[in-house]
Parts: structure tokens; sequence; C-alpha cells
């Protein structure tokens, strides 16, 4: 006989009361150790260091030896509660009021974090031992700089055996309903700064001037109308977007020395870093060759676009979606970046949590059923996973 | 039998010391005021008020009535003199060395209004009555905003009767040597200032917002590599001069709502503000009609283009500088604004005077033997103004 589900109301509560505002701990890393600890979790706490970063705790709790191997990763951290008069409710206080539990991190997303581990402890519970491992990968870092997290938790798993076989980042991936997304991927971004030297001068004699202007701009007609390529099943085409053009002459009567333009290109996978850079690199070869001048170019790398195909994992999570919810949930690879962008250099990895339209804002709220539903997504996925062949 | 010419040293020297900076009248004009009344120029002294703007003098002097009527123009004010302390002899001591006249003014334009002032007198003593006019409007109001100057001494005349039938500018002129370059007119300045409102959005949702970049590069490509005209015997094509494009978004992944873009034309007699304004409003519609956004455009009006035409009176001038220096002076529309630009409303204006290569610099100077051929120049200018049919 099952035991009594785990409530997942009271773990996310708790966790909500620790105030961990990047990048302090608050208490919610302790917390999460001892109740994984409590059942049978092996739990490592790993602090990270670099220089000109805060330091930050992160968490690494696994049960089992060996395959399958899934893994849920996710973060306590969150970012700061904003102007506390705002709140209906206090940001740190987990009150419960028409059904749900309000503060910060509720949905991103110490909601995801309490309904993953409810559903974990259950399953464990439940079956006794079972054949694989399930792990915790929980940073502190997502919020912040990103450099002392996840990344160097899967640096040390990897050295230390712990590289799972799947990863579900327990993101607030659904939209309008829970179970309408499963994020299976992330565009990239790449953003770019190009120069353009010429030479000053008065403008009533523009011959012995080079103005730098006018060959900023060919460069901006040029690939601010250029197709990047078609987008794909699963991506819309891959977009470019100028942000910033600046010369900053202040004298009217001026042809000034240089012009910088920004801009940033979000892409699908059928991009790379390099092959954009290559692009970027052409067009400024044909400006040039055309209007001359001394061009520079910098690119500062974002995120790489990644996918994680469709196929057995996805599919077992998407039915699990759809068995407690109703709903087929869209694959989609929309939105901006989240530490699944580390993950997918180690395994297949998806993002799926709960519906995230008060994410980042006054009054985060979870409703408590969604909460419970969100866990019975996760039991019903841990479930399944243990028992089919991926 | 001739009286000894005067000489044009002291005068310029009492000039020089006298410190005019505008809007300083410094004792220029009272001078000047009190030389010409001793050899029979009725003198007007003439202030002008404007909300904003300092007060200014200014100087009409006449003798003799009515036609021909030569008006010599010319201002007393003079910039500052910058750091003292860089200056080989001091900005207002008017020291002669090496056969110099050191000072501030020297050559722009105390040297010409000295050269002029000794011409005058001396013909006026050597012709005793003449048949027609000269005329000083001096000026305390060149070198600053120009409001209360030249424009409202011209108004002033034409209420008066004063308007000449000629003028000559007395600003340096000449580039390597004296003679070398007569002015006929100057190209026109006008500035636009276009902006262009899109929409903000994120940069990763290019098509939920609209972009003003792109449009404003596409207007900036067209317009600056347009030809406005082909230039003539008198000018050089029209110029375009883009001189700032500016966005200042520091957001790397924001689209902007706002561009901006300012330039500069500087166009022969073959354009007008009008023709160009209208020029530019269709370059806006057909970039409009091509990219949309919401397009805003100002004009600046600098200068108008003007040109006296070559005929007898800039032929006169050019064979009695000829005659002088033993140089045919080119007859030039090069360089920038002078107050031949309000005195070409009411009569044919040229400008000649000394070689400029110090003006507005650090020792400022002109050599003894330039101001005394300026003088020698001008006194024949006169001498043949009087004894032709213009």
């Amino acid at each position: 006989m099952k035991n009594t589900p785990t409530d997942p109301v009271p773990l996310l509560q708790d966790l909500i009361r620790c105030k961990s505002v990047t990048p302090a701990e608050g208490g919610a890393l302790t917390y999460l150790e001892n109740l994984l600890s409590t059942h049978g979790f092996v739990c490592q706490r790993l602090i990270f260091r670099e220089a000109g970063t805060p330091d930050v705790e992160n968490l690494f709790a696994r049960i089992g030896s060996g395959s399958p191997h899934l893994c849920f990763a996710g973060h306590t951290d969150v970012v700061p509660e904003g102007i506390v008069e705002s709140w209906t409710h206090q940001p740190f206080a987990a009150e419960i009021a028409d059904g749900f539990v309000y503060g910060r991190g509720a949905t991103d997303m110490k909601g995801s974090v309490a309904a993953f581990a409810g559903a974990a402890i259950d399953f464990v519970r439940n079956a006794g031992k079972f054949k694989g491992s399930i792990s915790f990968l929980i940073t502190g870092d997502e919020e912040g700089p990103a450099i002392n997290g996840t990344v160097k938790v899967l640096q040390w798993m990897a050295e230390n055996g712990h590289i799972p076989d799947h990863c579900i980042v327990g993101e607030p991936s659904c939209v309008e309903t829970l179970g309408d997304t499963i994020k299976i991927g992330r565009r990239g971004s790449l953003s770019f700064t190009v120069t353009v030297e010429g030479k000053q001068g008065h403008a009533a004699y523009p011959h012995k001037a080079d103005n730098p202007i006018p060959k900023l701009a060919r460069f901006v007609d040029r690939i601010a109308h250029a197709t990047l390529d078609e987008g794909n099943d699963h991506f819309d085409p891959s977009t470019l977007a100028v942000t910033t053009f600046d010369v900053g002459n202040p004298a009217g009567n001026v042809i000034p020395s240089r012009a910088t333009v920004k801009f940033n290109i979000r892409f699908s996978p059928v991009h790379s870093f390099a092959s954009l850079k290559t692009w970027v690199d052409e067009q400024i070869a044909v400006t040039r060759q055309e209007m001359g001048g001394t061009w520079t170019v910098s690119a500062t790398e974002g995120a790489d676009a990644f996918i994680t195909e469709p196929g057995r994992f996805v599919g077992l999570v998407q039915d699990a979606v759809e068995h407690e919810t109703g709903v087929l949930p869209k694959l989609s690879t929309s939105g901006g970046t989240s530490d699944a962008r580390f993950v997918k250099d180690y395994c297949p990895v998806l993002e799926f949590g709960p519906t995230n339209a008060t994410i980042h804002q006054t009054d985060e709220r979870i409703s408590i059923d969604e909460l419970r539903a969100t866990q019975a997504i996760y039991a019903r996925i841990i479930a399944d996973y243990f028992s089919a062949e991926l």
C-alpha cells in the first residue's frame, strides 16, 4: 500500500521563508539538504568561487547508482522582491490566500523544487529499491551571473561520475495553463558591436573628410533585412535586431571620425556562433568594398542554440503531462535563456514547470491546485521513467 | 600735389589697443568716429538691442551724397584672445616686431578697417569735392550672434536713404598672398534634424517591435549619395554631410523606439532653403513608403547662398588688385559665412582683404608691407570707382 503523497505546500512555504535572493543561500539549500538526506539522498554542498563574483553555494543530491539516471535541475535563489509596500502579502512570508501561496520564488522556482522533491521522496518511499538514480542539481546562482552555479556543478558532476542520462529543468515553462508547454530547446543569442572609423573634417568640405556614418548606414540597411534562415519545425526563423547606432557628435559643422552600431541575433541550431560571425564578417567585407573605412567588429556570445530532438524521453514527459492535465503540451523553443543551456552539453534536457505569469513580479504566487498538480506530473514522469526502457 | 598717404600702421595699432572683444565696443568705434569726422564724414552711432542678446554698438559714416555710393563694410569686434601666455606679444599691445603688427584683430579685421579708412581719407583730401558717396558700415557684432549688427544697420540705412550702389566687405579673403582671392559669393548652409519613431520591444521578438534604426539607415544611405546639383562656373556641386546618428540605447536586449540623424547641406544658388526642404521631404516620403515609421523633420537655416555675378564692379576690383599686386585674383565662393550674406540683399557685394593665415589664432598679425599694400589696393579701387561709369 502506498503512503499518502507528500504535500508540497508546507515544503514550498518553508523554502519561500528562506530569504535567498541571489547570491544569498538564505537557508534554502540547507533545508533541502536536510529533507533529502532524511529520505536517503547523498548530499554534497558545493561552494564555487571566482574572482570578481560572489561565492555561491550549490547542492547536489543523489539516490541510487547507475542508469537510468534522471536529474532534476533547479535553483533556490530568487530575484529581489522590489518595493515591499507594493506586495499584497509579504514577499518572504509564504502566506496562503484565496488558494494561492504568495511569495518571491513561488513559481520561479521554489514551487517546482518543492514539487519535484515531494514527488521524488514519494517514489523512493514507495519503490524501496529501484534500478537507477534520481538526482537534484540545485544552484544558488541562476538569477545572478550564473558563473558559480550550474556550469560548475556540472563540471564537478562530470569529474565525479554523476552525469545523468536525462535532465528536467524545473523552470516555469507553461504559459496559460499548467501542461501547455514543454521547452525542448532555446534559440541562441549573439551580440555584435561594429565600429567604423573614417576621417574627421568640416561639414562644408566632405571631400576632405571620410564620413563613417553613411558606411555604417549601408551596413545596417544590408543586415537589417537579410534572411538568416527559414526556421524549421521547432524554431522560428532566426532574427536580427539593431539595438543602437551612436555617433554623439554635438557639432553640426563637423563630420565625425567614428560611428558605432550594436545588434543582437537570436538564432536556431541551424546557426552557430561561428557561422554567424562568418556571416557578419562577410557583410562587413561587402560593405567595406563598396564604402571604404576602417572596420572593427567584436562579438559577445550569449547562449548557444540547442534542441533536444523529440524522441522517447520528450515523448514520455509529454505523455505524462497529458495524462495528468488532459492537455497535450506544445514543444516550444521560445523565450530567453535558462540553465538548460549548460546541461545540454552533457545530456538530453527539457524544461517543464508551472505557469510563468507572475515570475519576477510583485505578488508572485502559485495556486495550491497547480502546485499539487505539478507534483503529480513529476511523480508520473519519475514512475514512467523508471519503468520504461529509454 | 597729392598729400603724403596716410600710414595705416599707427591707425591699426590704435584700433588693436581698443579691447573690443564682442560685444564690447572697447573704444574702437569712438576712435574711428573721431577719425572720420575730422575728415568730413557724417557719423551715426547706432545701438541695437534685442531680448536675449547683448546690446551692440555700430557706426555708420558717410561722406558725399548721391550716386555712385561705395560702402565699406567691416567690424571692429574681435574674437577672444584665448590663452594670453601663449602669445609671443601681448594680444592688445599692438607691438611691432620683424615687420609685423601683432595683436588680436590685426587681420580680422582691424587691418582692413585701418587700410580702407586711410585710403578713403586720402581720396577725400586729394579729390576735394567728388560726385558720389563713400560710407563705412562698421559693426561690433560680427564675431558674435550677428543679431544687433550689420543686419540692423542695413535696415536703418534703408530707412534713411543710405543704401549704397556697391559694397566691399573687408574680410581677409586672401589665402597665400595678398591679392590672390576675391570672394564674390558664398554657398548656403541648411541643417536638418530627422527623427524616426517606431515601437520599443525585446530584441528577441523584433516582429513585435518596430525598429526605427533600419528606417533611418535606409534614409541616410539614400541622401548621403544623392547628387544635389552639378555645380556651375562659380560653385562646386552642393554637398551634404551627415553629422550625427544617435539612439543612445544602452540595453543590448531592447529595440529602441527612436533614432535621430542630423545633416548639413552646403549649397549653391542653384538651390534655396525651400527647394532643399522639398527635396528632403521627398526623400523622407520615399523612405517612409518603403519602411514605415513616424517621421519628423526640422530645418535650421544658416546662410542663404548668393553670388555677385562677375561684371563691371567685380572686374574693377579685380583689375585694381592685379595692378597693385601683379596677381590676378581668383573669384571664389568658398569658405564660411560673413556679413556679406546680409549686404547681398541690398546691393552687389564682394569681399576683399588681406591673407587670413593667422585669423582667430594666437599671435594674429599682419605684415606692415601687406597692410600698406592693402591700403594701396583700396585706394586704387576708390579712385577707379569714382572715375568709372559702373
